[in-house]
């Protein structure tokens, strides 16, 4: 341990309380879209293509889901409970579609702790302009101020 | 309908069977680390400061394990079943960290078919050198050749 990675360092797990919660919100764009189709290879035309996307179920086109997801992994990278943690595993529903420009806001909130196990379970949600895009949970291993990292 | 959507669209409900399935490999780059922290807002020092995850439980810095997750996006959206069906949800485990520059595979096998709702559903794993660093599994809707979307 040093003081920049004291600095840097999130939640504790001796800190973490149910009912804590941390948000983060981000209107994707063109270029977001474009930049993951290339990182992931998934260049499915309902992203990418606006006279394919017209004629599928969704209307024309769409974020990909996983792009609106990042915003949890934002929240649990780098808010609650932030660096040092490791994501154990997240379930999630992709319900309803994003456009592009459109404002998502991630929302978790700690609803169970394991103090033995230096867990915490986190439902995570996603929204735009109100209505649930995303909903689901995650599962996150949190340091101890007292175990470390043993 | 029209011809270019008929040659870019996936398979349809009709055309499905347990037991197929999909495989994409893909090396991590830095540049692709470093646009999804971006795109995505997660800049947990895990993923980008070699110095704060030396003393992090992964002894060393991991890419994002939505980075890894990619991979399943791409498998649903371009192989299987690929264009035209949505991808309803996703429950995944990390199970390993993942370096900058290691071949990530995703593989993706049809488990179960429910053809009344137009479901399906994955297993979905990824490996690095043949040990499992993330496993869970997909569902999906759909389209299909009689019902169409809807």
């Amino acid at each position: 341990m040093n003081h920049t990675f004291e600095q840097k360092h999130g939640f504790y797990i001796e800190d973490l309380k149910p009912g804590m919660s941390a948000t983060i919100s981000k209107a994707f764009s063109e270029q977001d879209v474009l930049q993951y189709a290339r990182l992931s290879t998934d260049d499915n035309p309902l992203h990418l293509d606006e006279e394919f996307a017209r004629h599928a179920r969704t209307g024309g086109r769409v974020i990909h889901g996983m792009v609106t997801a990042s915003l949890i992994s934002a929240i649990v990278g780098t808010r609650l409970p932030g660096p040092g943690c490791l994501w154990m595993s997240q379930e999630m529903r992709f319900v309803a579609p994003v456009r592009v420009g459109e404002t998502v806001t991630a929302h978790a909130e700690l609803v169970e702790l394991d103090a033995s196990r230096q867990q915490a379970r986190m439902t995570t949600t996603c929204t735009v302009e109100g209505k649930v895009v995303l909903d689901g949970q995650a599962l996150m291993w949190v340091p101890s101020r007292t175990v470390g990292y043993g």
